[in-house]
């Protein structure tokens, strides 16, 4: 079952209390891709300048089960540029400069051949933009975006638009009583589903995730990770997890194709996979960890972490 | 196998954003035994005054399965009292007033019938009073200490000492911070290990809790709760879920006697059973929600959760 990705390709310079790591690759669509390639063919949608250095288009291909087609080089064009520190404690992050570069010319062009895509991520960005390439996969099966506290504050209009479309939210703890008035997460994710998706996915990093499906209710704690190096991308690697998952699954099951949405066990498992991606992301710079990753490492944390679980 | 706790019986008056609460029954040792007591026996060693209302002291004895031959009511003296209000995101709180009455005096005195007990939970008090209660039970095959920041500033040799010589520690994320001075609270735990208990647990409030034992690491979420009425005894409930399982769980499994401490598995079982039942002690003031619990409600609440976290 096809998947795509539409979002961002970064440079990014980070601080953290690690260490730090200047001009590296970032970009939710970059982490996403990498992370969800664990589980099948994942197709990208991103624009970047020709400032991006070889090197980092190197570590996209690195991932042998990403198309890198619907990436656009654009000559003159100034790839997306973040840097950040983070605090002590890890969970708070200030962000040091942004400079748009390419994110404030038009959107890339999604190519002819990703229209049959039937999974859709649509990672973080103005709403609007989401909603122009939710309409160009009209075979759509799943679609999930994510958002933030920025258009949620500047877009509103346009973010309860795209909700109305979507199956499912991914938004953080904070966004989620940003968005709705309501302190309790769960209480929050209930008003979203008022608004359209049939699930809210609520990260909430160190703490884990909850999952608030209009077929239940589920809660679980992150990867209990003795070290973390570097939390960037975390929330995209845990999406890329949890929509590799939901893909692969698809594609073993195309029986339920005719069926808009994914199931609340499906979807609990798929929070799994991804809890499980962004422990090994956050545990080097940049797609360092991700690179290097073994599939029986990635099997064999799958099998603790839902052995952790098993209670009775 | 008998289960002891040796705390406070507190006359509360609290503030949350639901609604306040003046001068209810509270105290560590009350929600540590409402919460064991659907477990099995469970005995208490406690002091209060003789202001204690008739009312109170009803509402320990609805509770069949407590022996409230430990709690000693002295003539002329006061109650503990503690007054807290809540913050608007229920995770942090003030605290009004503390008025120690029997705290400040001689400990309990510990009924001799009570020195067969194997299982021993010293809930939240100095580390020297904690010492001396855990020397009353020469029988003990398990026992646990919760501590918390004033202690751990305040009295660190007695804490350590205390420390050397339980087979647990159930803390709050940020006292095991405070404690070893290392921000990610499984590496604290890890070093708190090497002060001498088997396992350390971390208490995160609505983000659940984390089990950091010499033969493994787990996590758990909290229970996904919609309503939190009032926090209070949050934790001594979770504790008294916990212990109450474990002590039921050693009668059943009396081969296992004449081994210290308890295995990983038993010890990620009694966290599930502690989370349930603080879910249900937060839906209410004082022990208001625990006394009305129906054993079919917490079962099916158990089973719920235990389902909720099969992943595969």
């Amino acid at each position: 079952m096809p998947l795509v990705v539409t979002g961002t390709i970064g440079i990014d310079t980070v601080y953290t209390p690690s260490g730090h790591a200047e001009s590296v690759l970032g970009g939710s669509c970059t982490y996403f891709a990498a992370a969800a390639s664990f589980h099948g063919p994942v197709r990208i949608v991103a624009a970047a300048g020709d400032d991006l250095p070889d090197e980092h288009l190197g570590t996209i291909r690195h991932f042998p089960t990403i198309d890198a087609s619907g990436l656009e080089i654009r000559k003159g064009s100034k790839t997306f540029r973040w840097g950040g520190k983070y605090h002590d404690n890890m969970d708070r992050r200030d962000t040091l400069y942004t400079e748009l570069g390419v994110l404030a010319e038009a959107p890339p062009k999604i190519p002819d051949r990703f229209r049959d895509s039937e999974f859709v991520f649509l990672a973080n960005t103005h709403p609007a933009v989401q909603l122009g390439m939710l309409e160009a996969f009209p075979h759509r099966r799943l679609a999930v975006a994510d958002t933030m506290d920025l258009w949620i504050n500047t877009a509103r209009a346009e973010l309860d638009k795209l909700l109305a479309r979507v199956d499912g939210l991914v938004l953080n703890y904070d966004e989620a009583e940003l968005l709705t008035g309501k302190r309790n997460p769960v209480a929050a994710a209930r008003h979203i589903l008022e608004m359209g998706p049939s699930f809210v996915v609520v990260k909430k990093g160190e703490h884990g995730s909850l999952l608030i499906h209009r077929e239940g209710l589920g809660a679980l704690p992150a990867y209990p990770a003795e070290q973390v190096v570097d939390p960037t991308g975390a929330g995209d690697s845990f999406a890329g997890g949890m929509m590799g998952f939901l893909a692969a699954a698809g594609a073993k099951h195309p029986g339920n194709g005719s069926r808009r949405g994914a199931s609340f066990e499906a979807l609990l498992r798929a929070l799994a996979h991804g809890t499980v991606m962004a422990s090994f992301n956050i545990e080097s710079f940049s797609l360092n960890r991700l690179r290097a990753l073994k599939r029986e490492e990635l099997d064999a944390r799958y099998a603790q972490f839902a052995g952790m679980l098993r209670i009775h």
